[in-house]
């Protein structure tokens, strides 16, 4: 890891200490641990282990393929074995469909991210294994690891690739580090705006309504309360910006005027 | 839509009726359509839409990257425009970053998952929208939909393609049919085996224990009590099968001879 320096590079904004290791045992082309640095990057992750990439490492095909993420790639550490990529790990994952023969606990990608979350904050190291493309984890790989790591998709068709497998892992574990709120919750910014005061919303619908009732349009009377009503709770949900309740106060204004003008920027 | 039989072809497992269209917005790379068609059917969504293709449809570079996902392709349809393609939809979401000059809801993949569980359980059609590879969606795309859909991940280094977009958010979508639990608990299958029976693991225990009390190893005996307990601790926390506490009694009977076997199968 030495001479990689995130701060520096600006790509560390994301990313934060004791993130889990990603652990690529045997994988088998250069692009895929590209795509893989790539999007692991994506999730804050940049921590790669390689275990026995076949066609020898550094790859050059796996830099053309990170799409930048480099620093990922130029960092990886390289190990001869699983077991010594594992060694200094306090919690071991693999990514596996079940097997037959094996009594393993299995967690979602969602569990697995609350897990690792837990772990980083007593500082206890994390990895998480992945498989060879074709093949995935052998059975001496799966006892590495005190859990598996299933992600549901449909049972009729399940067909990832190594580098989008990573990515809804570390999609797991970046959403992990977000508020509760922020998963949930609708936002709704106003570049350049402010949400509109109430009074001034109040202004509009006066106007609104005044003009409207100079047209006949909220007859009869004993209905207009509920109409005015609608028409409030309409823009209301809308929850309009200042300058929006500027603009809508003009467009009533052109209306009101039953005539068109050349140019609006005249002013009625 | 004709002549597609999902059920026929054994695909239909993970798939609702009333998911999301996916809708492709002038997509640039024939091999991009495929491998998204590949990333929508992992998710469980079939109904893919095109606007404009750049290379036309069909496209045998999309089929070719499928992976198989080629039943999503064969019943995707083409429309001229954005609008005509959300013409029947009621609610339409467009994946996007922010614009700098739009006011306009922003939800998390697992909101609008969420939102269109909703949906789809009071059978309102819904779409999503997503860009050109090179451009993302364009301003005149935006308004069509009522919230942009944004992903969280790391601000430094964001650099999604179209089917890992797609991917997360059809991700979300399949996840938010899962009951909760499936989420957040761990699961312990016993492939070919049972948990054991609280007796046969009692009657293990008091084997080994016998067993430790005659090689003098449980002493001093004030010590037993809490050397037992940690030592039967350790077992439980494994959740042992009915066949591992028969091959445990097994190691202890064959470790208290204190003589090699040649053997195991001739037994003690």
């Amino acid at each position: 890891m030495a001479g990689t320096d995130l701060t520096q590079r600006g790509l560390g904004d994301g990313i934060a200490a004791g993130a889990p290791a990603i652990i690529l045992i045997e994988p088998q082309l250069g692009e895929n641990i590209g795509t893989t640095a790539r999007a692991m990057l994506n999730c804050g992750l940049t921590e790669m282990r390689l275990v026995k990439p076949r066609d020898g490492w550094p790859n050059p095909y796996a830099q053309a393929a990170s799409s930048g993420a480099d620093v990922v790639l130029e960092s990886a550490t390289l190990f001869d074995t699983a077991e010594e990529a594992v060694a200094d790990l306090e919690h071991v994952y693999a990514t596996s469909a079940r097997p037959r023969d094996m009594i393993k606990p299995v967690v979602h990608p969602r569990r697995l991210a609350a897990e690792l979350r837990r772990a980083q904050g007593v500082q206890a190291p994390t990895g998480i294994l992945f498989g060879p493309e074709r093949t995935g984890l052998r059975n001496e790989h799966l006892v590495l690891a005190e859990s598996l790591v299933e992600v549901p998709l449909n049972p009729a068709f399940c067909s990832l690739n190594l580098a989008q497998a990573v990515l809804l892992v570390g999609y797991e574990w970046f959403q992990s580090g977000l508020e509760e709120t922020a998963l949930t919750d609708t936002v709704l910014p106003y570049p350049g705006a402010r949400p509109a005061k109430s009074e001034d919303v109040r202004l509009f619908f006066e106007h609104l309504e005044a003009e409207l009732d100079a047209t006949g349009f909220l007859r009869p009377l004993e209905k207009r309360p509920r109409m005015v009503r609608n028409l409030r709770n309409l823009f209301l949900r809308a929850r309009l910006s200042d300058n929006e309740v500027r603009t809508l106060r003009g467009v009533v204004r052109y209306l009101a005027q039953h005539e068109p003008q050349r140019d609006p920027e005249d002013g009625p």
